[in-house]
């Protein structure tokens, strides 16, 4: 650290920092983001040095006043921040030396930056993660929500984006609820394996006094202290989780995103959002375009690009800790806030959402979607799945060599001269109403068992 | 799916398909990779249709010594692969069909190769990081035994590449023993994650047949069966959970690689790996090149190369199957190779290390290593650490301006001048041994610490 | 180099290589890619050396017939690859003495694999490069014939997705021949900057024998030889230019192909794709799924891999070689063949491309598209465009408040309710075909325009 | 576009957009970036209007009054920006309305917002091109400077980061003069390929006003005027041209940072960094990092992920403009910004190396670094290269078992019972000195030969 107003501060350094090294290096936008983190962590920090015995009672009650009134004067925005001081640290130092005197020098005891900064990190990505998790449960219950209302309308299924076979709105909500449930594990897995405490660690090899790591983990909250200094300084692989798991919520978002753009063109037409969601155009007056979709879409590319970033950083860094390390602090704070802002405005929209029932039923008439069920049914009067399968191939080659819409169009003459076992009851196959219904064993989609999902997920959310 | 040798198959198709594109498409490579866990699954699905009634006893009794012969020609090198038959699923229904005749086309009912190809992707990738688990185990007893060895023996500790303070080898060691453990939980989380079975959801929406994809699940060794037909099929959150275990584990090698790397030059001289992990050079005689750590280095870019592919990849897909995600076989294969590959060849190599204790001792020595030790020692005898770091600062500033190589060059009254604290025994506390031996606490670079999380870990992973 | 046969060879090993440790390194796949440029770069290699009086014309004549007959045998599948002797120059050079005796263990004087590795790769990829051009100039005639084939045919024209203005689908398809001709002009300027001679740097610092690069260089085709030795071996950008340019050719092919799945779906329905490039369902007997271009879209994702790759493999190398490198050769050759596969891939598709103009017109008359159009026409009449852009707007409201398809199904009384300037005329302005035609200025939809731009593309690759 | 304050602005929006979606969506950080060339392009387009007949001369005096006044109050950071108006351009056009009345309500008279902001992004990107092309030819002369300074101060040159053969210092530095300078290719060629001017593809099919395309791109300095308006307001390419560009730039700065690292440790101490770049130890007073390189090559992680955000961006939207494009920009500015201050500091920080020449020259005579012209000796005397390799070999193989330094250390005796030609000329082969003098060819690493490298490579940037 370079005390820039004060060059005789460290007699080593005979010239100060480079004007344009100091923009280049500059963090405090970012340390601003863990700047109560590492007033708490101080607080926490100096106590135990009291109950060690190495700063004194009162020493410790003045620097927990000092630090008491920083964090005030934070939250009030009232801080003077000072650029020159390199980073919250030091500011923070700084301004408690200001306040209380000499205890102010007595804080750093024991400590380094670098084991500082890791508990800061931690402590801030440790909150933004339960902050996330909570607005994971709100987006969660938003779906069920759509799920339960739409369990039994039914709408065109898709593979290759052409029409596979029936399923049911609610069915299709109930798939984003699975993912963003398993995104809930993988936001609580990286919570539980980044909430181990590095204070103590101090430079790297841990530090000469009677330090109580256990004690200054188990007061932050933390289930345990390092098991290794030079790891404790130099481990940043919670923040490429975290990157991580972003990227995969965020592309979670972009596939339910990409759905919604496809659902609010004029040739779907399945849904409409809310004008609160959507924006204009400068030029054309009738535009009306599901924006927040697609920002939400492109920003998955951001989320990708700091997963990127973060791993990259850490690649070929000898131990302990390297001044690259400071930039694992952008990525996770970007990713944290992108996803954070991403889950929260899709969890707005989607009680927005009008789904149009009768559109999507139409559509889900179309591609003879009920084809396979004609199969089964095949399959059911003794023929194997692979013959009956060919015969359908040909029915349907059929209908669509004569442009009929759906395979009910044909005759059942025409449908028994290729596949002769066809009966006069091979028309209820083919609606689509008794092809959902009847895929309703756990995990189908018939809405009985939409409901019953609906209802499982919410349980497992409260 | 196309078979080229009857055009007629499917009748819907007129023309076959183009020869490049079969190219293009072609995936026999990474499908042979899971061809026996195809047969597996296959086996688990005719059981339970016989179980629902579906098939009869006499068709599954059939089907399952078909399949036995198909696991059997597939182990022995004798399955005839045929590309023009596009993947392992339909060359396996096809053989069976050869050999055990019309039951062999009814294997395929209430199923989809969408749920199929989930299944056997599952459950290769489950049976990979099983084996990946136990080689990290093996990494890391060798990193254990390692630091066991040379608990004790002292080197330089570094941040910012500067001589920062000492440590011991066996500290440093254990450092990436933490590393791996977290990498082991990584692993299991992954498993545990994925350890779902798709199979049951058919194409997407479920099946009308009478189907028990609990029965199937508990056969396949999965936790439990897909909550959501469309999700089971569209899923590939498991594969980007692996990429990125593999990226984080392929980053924590390129760090030992790259230490490995400087320790091996002349300049550093730390250790010396063992000649079958080295190599030499075309052209200059006298090479002997740490090949291993650097092959190892460079394919940690390769795992975040398979990172950024596979989570693009699912970026956008609107559900459910789509064939973009027949691309994400081959980032999960190479991860999964790439990083096994790696662990094991690390793991062979780190016996072979001769560590130079005597090298490493005198350049422990080296920077002023022990200037925190001093500013500790001013601490102690009442300075705050500020003021300490201040003078212990100018008598280094004094040390360097004469070219000496550690503060115990400088005389008791030299030091004296800058910080009058100083007595007598400030020289014991400039030692190295002293210096690490302080350190003391869990988790610091302390001999005694060292043994003892050496065996804590040992016991976590025994 | 280690040769596993004769542990003495090199008398400073003194155990051979780890068998592990040789599979993990193998990299002959990667090898065989380049063999041939390998050995027409050892042939100037010797000649150059003979004329420099390094080697004999005799020796160098023998090795010319040495080298001659091991490119004939690996043109003939017959040459013998043995794993044990790592790659490809210790192959050839081990051939070559079996082939020519003493002269072949001369080849390798003044130079170093590095620089033999390099000009190699180099050779091999501006082959690649000029490949690729090609196949991109077929590309390029598929779309600029499609475009002309439909110079006038209308669709709508889409912004988020949304209908925004008709356009031509000639028009549309000329928005790629744009991006193909930037991306030809990306692999030629990679080309270029590529085309340096590394021959003769030898291992790092350029040989003390009386070599000239300049003769090698021009010998090979390369523009000039290398400035810095230093430089020429551990160079890796062009790797990274072609991954970059790849990426960016994959993307626009991934653009076309999410339009191609679009247009495919039964709910936009503008185009058909020639069965040879689609595939069915083994579930679903309807099914015909524009599989390649779902394929190409998903190999997007593999060349982004590449890039990440390439890029980070690169990131805080120190000077020179380090076999990290050897890594640059999967992501290069990978990304070539992907790309170059998908080009032709997709070059095939497009005249199988049935543009359906029926439909393709309908909607084009959906989402009050010529919007713009009537706010023009006030524009004209004398309303400031901001004024007419919201008259519009309220004009559209009514429309679709009372759920008209067009602006059109509105009387003139309506309208001049809301714009009294609007005139009987508006009703032509109101047009889809209108508003095409009148977009004729350089680089507008109008079909004369598409004409005249299909014709210049033609030209430009000529 | 919704104007927020104005909910009856555009008729269709009957709600407010959603607060949180506007936080979400807010630009005008990023636009900020672009204001001053959104006001020059708007300069230009109602100048266009009105040489087109479109607006009166009198509305274009106002016009560009107003628009002047506008970029005065941004210039003095007066210009009140409104988050609510959304972007650049609406604030634009209202203060303008503002300003100038009815007249400012014709400004987007045949143009939209997407044609308005594809050629801020590429007035914004060509200016700070110029720029960093300045800054690389600065960088690039430190270099000279640095390299023609110590063209004959000898150190050793690495391989695997084994000493390999002796090198020039100068020479070394001449190695990254030839990247940057292929660098600065790279930022000119991605210049000419965005320099196109989409201004006047309007929304994205170009305008049935009389607008004259050629006019508006000559006046802002671009070669051409768009060829496909479609193409014109949805090509990013640019974007990610420049991402590359960056990413390549900060991986060579990396790989320079990596050694200046390196070489500042005290096993190496090859070199010292001036105090204004280098940074201390809140806790080890002895501290003296070299921060700035590290910030550097953790920098280039960052660009690397700036690569894949705007790649994986791009991939698979369909045409034309989508909102997703939004996010081009923030890869775009922060590549731009970090690429220039990275290559700015280490501009500055080089002309602060010293070269510790007695360091370097000791360091190089380790490692056996002459072995390969010992092999080339016994080459000119008459040995096949391979034999000699393994004569030196052996000779190394005695050296090192002896625990020599140097192959002089070896007596003549010892040498020619490995190598019967060795004569008594043998030891001048031997020295360090003589290595790199004898490596005159072009390419080299003879001082004459850097010397040569260093005034040419300034001739090409003069």
């Amino acid at each position: 650290m370079k005390n820039q107003k004060d060059a005789t501060w460290s007699p080593l350094f005979k010239e100060a920092t480079s004007k344009d090294f100091q923009d280049f290096h500059e963090c405090l936008d970012q340390d601003k983001r863990i700047a109560l983190h590492d007033v708490a962590g101080s607080k926490v920090h100096a106590g135990m040095l009291a109950r060690a015995g190495i700063i004194s009672p009162d020493e410790n009650h003045q620097i927990q006043g000092g630090l008491d009134q920083i964090a005030e004067e934070m939250r009030a925005g009232s801080f003077d921040w000072k650029t020159e001081l390199e980073d919250v640290h030091t500011n923070v130092e700084n301004r408690l030396t200001e306040l209380v005197g000499p205890a102010g020098k007595k804080l750093h005891t024991a400590r380094s930056r670098n084991d500082q900064v890791a508990t800061d990190i931690r402590l801030y990505a440790r909150e933004q993660l339960d902050l996330l998790a909570l607005d994971l449960k709100v987006l969660i219950n938003a779906f069920i929500d759509l799920a339960e209302k739409h369990a039994d309308a039914i709408m065109p299924g898709f593979t290759h984006l052409q029409i596979a076979q029936p399923v049911t709105f609610g069915h299709h909500m109930m798939a984003y609820v699975e993912m963003f449930l398993r995104d809930l594990d993988r936001v609580e897995a990286a919570r539980t394996r980044l909430n181990v405490s590095p204070l103590g660690a101090a430079a790297l090899a841990g530090t000469g006094f009677p330090i109580d790591p256990g004690y200054s983990a188990s007061e932050l909250g933390f289930a345990t202290s390092f098991a290794n200094s030079l790891d404790a300084v130099s481990d940043r692989d919670y923040v490429i989780d975290i990157c991580s798991a972003g990227a995969i919520i965020m592309g979670h978002l972009s596939r339910f995103s990409e759905e919604v753009i496809l659902w609010c063109t004029p040739m779907f037409d399945f849904v409409e959002i809310g004008d609160q969601f959507c924006t204009g155009s400068s030029i054309m007056p009738q535009k009306r375009n599901p924006d927040l979709a697609e920002l939400v879409r492109g920003k998955a590319a951001r989320a990708l690009g700091n997963l990127t970033f973060s791993a990259s950083l850490m690649k070929s860094q000898p131990l302990a800790f390297n001044k690259d390390q400071q930039e694992s602090k952008p990525p996770l704070t970007d990713t944290l806030e992108t996803v954070r802002g991403a889950v929260r405005v899709t969890a707005q929209m989607i009680p927005s959402i009008i789904a149009k029932r009768d559109k999507m039923l139409s559509a889900a008439k179309l591609g003879y979607s009920t084809a396979t069920d004609l199969a089964d049914y095949l399959v059911r009067l003794g023929m194997s799945f692979r013959d009956a399968h060919h015969a359908v191939a040909a029915i349907v080659g059929l209908a669509r060599d004569r442009a009929l819409t759906t395979l009910s169009d044909l005759s059942l003459a025409e449908m028994q001269a290729l596949a002769p076992l066809v009966r006069n009851d091979v028309f209820e196959i083919l609606t689509v109403e008794g092809s959902v219904s009847s895929r309703n064993h756990k995990g189908g989609t018939a809405p009985c068992r939409v409901r019953e999902a609906a209802q499982a997920a919410r349980l497992n959310i409260a």
